[in-house]
């Protein structure tokens, strides 16, 4: 295959990579907002959402596989190409978490959702910015950016933290609402680990950039 | 590099990844002892475990990118590596659970944990046989008992909604035990993940006997 249809094809895997990208960003938007809205159309569109990633996830990784198997590629075209591996594996996880919190929208108890003492729109906008800027890291090359994005999964392990023990608390005082603090608990804990994703995406960027593991260096994830 | 060495290298490749499967088997058992033993040195052994296997990790994934980059491998070889690539990842966060786990160890309530109405020793046993079939799949290269690990997950999932259900109607029960019955559903939602990781292994084991991608197809994996 000549050079230039090679860099062409390299191309059209970041757009693919990028389109799945916007549909795991989408699903965990829309994920959050059926949760607090209650809104059981909306958590079925996310579960739709879900099977396209799942689809676009297949695509992106046979296209990788088919430009290492025909291209042997190396260097930084190589490292790229394990990077996209990478990347849509948590892209594709990403989309499972919104998965997870859409079907947990459950309308027994209006209004109960809002009630609880804890920001869960916050935490899921602040997610939503991690994983928007640990794409763009990708799309700039940018490792500063990638950083950051490092910097920010300490702030989401504590904001999740928190929201556990204050829950934790609220259902000790109040166990007839047990059952809507469980499930904010554990769509914070679904949050969180859209998080480390979004993490992962970042050391990958800085993995393809600069060359280097990051991984367990910069930054001991504990992801779960 | 002469073909014989590079085989040899395949070989060494995948010595270095069962090290590691041994590592994450032994995190997850020793943590679920720790947590219900309440034994916080065992604990904090599970959290060495834990940077042992991340180092591991590493190590693997950095042998595995030499190959690619030195042998420009095809075929099945080629498709060999990349399930490492992948299996390498799932084992480090069967690491990441069990540090989860571990990291929940907390002595306060003595006793507490083994009145809980659930069973997360055996819970714990059926993840433990997911991961070493899969392990055991991917060393006789045997689809079929890989597939195995996919029939399991199923059970898995429904233990967790199970003693999800079960603990939170306990703790509306029973609020002062409130922390505990969190603990737990936290702890089996780990023990599910774990199940997942096992999942994702037994796939990749299909994709590199069989070379097909049955992601999404034999078994929809609703991971988180």
């Amino acid at each position: 295959m000549p050079r230039i249809f090679f860099q062409q094809q390299l191309a059209e895997l970041k757009d693919k990579l990028l389109a799945m990208a916007a549909m795991a960003q989408q699903a965990l938007d829309l994920s959050v907002e059926a949760y607090l809205a209650c809104d059981t159309g909306l958590a079925a569109h996310v579960l739709d959402i879900e099977k396209a990633i799942n689809a676009a996830e297949r695509s992106v990784d046979e296209m990788a596989y088919d430009l290492l198997a025909t291209e042997q590629p190396m260097a930084v075209d190589l490292r790229f190409i394990l990077s996209v591996i990478k990347i849509n594996s948590d892209l594709e996880r990403v989309g499972d978490q919104s998965a997870n919190i859409a079907e947990r929208v459950e309308c027994t108890n209006q209004g109960a959702v809002k009630d609880l003492p804890v920001d869960i729109r916050g935490m899921g906008e602040q997610v939503g910015v991690m994983i928007r800027s640990a794409i763009q890291a990708l799309l700039e090359a940018d490792a500063k950016q990638a950083e950051q994005v490092l910097a920010m999964d300490d702030e989401i392990d504590e904001r999740n933290r928190s929201i556990q023990a204050q829950l934790l608390e609220w259902m000790q005082q109040r166990p007839e609402t047990s059952d809507q603090a469980l499930n904010a608990i554990l769509v914070s804990r679904n949050l969180e680990r859209a998080a480390d994703h979004a993490t992962n995406i970042a050391e990958d960027v800085i993995f393809w950039v600069r060359g280097s593991d990051v991984r367990h260096k910069l930054h001991l994830i504990e992801a779960d």
